[in-house]
């Protein structure tokens, strides 16, 4: 199923978008997308027991906006260095195990969304990953196959990220993470079913129409059973939280001088295999 | 004021303990301690009013839990080596600007509750702190004062550590920051007006008995006021959201070898003048 959350931002309802590529309003059934609901198998069979005996009501899209496909998102964990290619362009050796960061959740926007360029930021950087959303509580995974069986699904996430503010200014990379606006998630929430390997997706970003990134998570140096086995045994992972699991090379930070760091203006297209496309413009903050 | 939550773990009611002393119940006029509660000047002023007129009905403490102050915590943003004696003990350099790590929300535990060692480890630490809790939303803070009247108020925070996880296992100190139970919080929100002063308290920390930190926040590199006017230009700061500002010397990394880390059975109690007192029972995750 493909879950989203659309309406003005902070008044969201639930959504499904059917097989037909048709909108259909969930709120009859479910009060929202998150946690809670990721968690309760019984409530996800009745929409999906709804869906397929068309019970559901049809939303108008037009003039809509699609917000982030989760609420109440716990917290956000993020792999660092999680590409091979990713990890030659910045200089970096693979690391031997994850590098892990956080981004809040109140950085979460929809995708279409604004992204904000900070005030006093050159070095606004771009970043397509692959988001993994939790959906049972995960403590001290064993194995990879009980990794997978944690995971409710999938989602485009962009991890918008300030170069000199993550780097250059003493601290951890979570500084140049947790801007405003810096975290655009979806459109959609797809649930694990319909993602049969998620080590065999494309990923890619556009800017101003020209392709940055493209890549496949085929290249992740930890792939997404391992991140969530290896992050269960640091801190507990629960529903509704989120892993942003890395990005491909191809990011401004990778390119020659002068770097094409991300300006007003600029817009941002990026795409991950079978879970939608993103689009933001970049404004000043 | 000092505002508190009592009850069994994700069940708390509000409360309020008065000047003497006497646990009152605030359930029939606020729903939660909460950022939304801190932003609002009206609803506080209700609680002052019925205190005042003594309209406030007693709870019985015995027996009563006692939760963290705070409900739905947005982020927990933490300064690291902010305190010139621990910057010392630890070998490194005092940071020319503050140092900005997280804790996610789901770390937080009550004063009184069990904090778990987590599995692996053999170097978990404490750390006395003093919580700064937002009251309004802060974006690109220019002054002190300004930042300062964001603060809605303070609290004692156990920002629990695992130096291993931290320091030696690749990544950004996140990783061992973040175990279940990491970050016992209260036993109050004391209100700002209540701290006139947050640059003179004292912090203390004892492990079974011992005394271990005793410190002042006088030593802090950067005041509370600096703290929140430097975050809010890398990120913003909404009512409910967290600031652990950093620890004093005395943690067991910067003790001889063979350093004294937490081990399951130990106690540890901790106090920031005027904000109360913490004590944990630890145990093997």
């Amino acid at each position: 199923m493909k879950l989203l959350r659309v309406g003005t931002a902070g008044a969201e309802r639930p959504a499904l978008l059917d097989a037909e590529g048709t909108l259909r309003d969930l709120s009859g059934i479910v009060p929202e997308i998150d946690g809670a609901l990721l968690a309760d198998d019984a409530a996800l069979g009745r929409i999906r027991a709804a869906a397929d005996a068309g019970d559901l009501p049809a939303l108008d899209a037009d003039g809509l906006r699609i917000g982030p496909p989760l609420a109440r998102i716990g917290k956000i964990v993020c792999i660092g260095l999680n590409y091979h290619d990713h990890a030659r362009e910045t200089g970096a050796e693979p690391p031997a195990e994850p590098v892990i960061f956080f981004k809040a959740p109140d950085t979460v926007v929809g995708p279409y969304d604004t992204v904000l360029v900070p005030r006093g930021s050159t070095k606004t950087d771009w970043e397509v990953e692959l988001a993994v959303v939790i959906g049972r509580t995960a403590r001290y995974l064993e194995s990879h196959e009980d990794a997978l069986a944690h995971v409710a699904g999938y989602a485009v996430s962009h991890d918008v990220s300030e170069r000199e503010f993550q780097i250059e200014r003493g601290g951890t990379w979570d500084k140049g993470k947790n801007c405003e606006t810096f975290n655009p998630l979806g459109p959609w929430l797809v649930t694990a079913d319909e993602v049969p390997d998620p080590q065999n997706l494309p990923l890619r970003l556009w800017v101003n129409g020209e392709l940055k990134q493209d890549g496949t998570t085929a290249e992740q140096i930890f792939p997404v059973a391992e991140v969530v086995r290896y992050v269960s045994r640091f801190m507990t992972l629960y529903p509704g939280d989120v892993i942003n699991t890395g990005t491909p090379a191809g990011v401004a930070m990778g390119h020659p001088e002068p770097k094409p760091y991300l300006r007003s203006g600029d817009v941002v297209e990026l795409e991950v295999g079978g879970l939608g496309r993103q689009r933001q413009q970049l404004k000043d903050a």
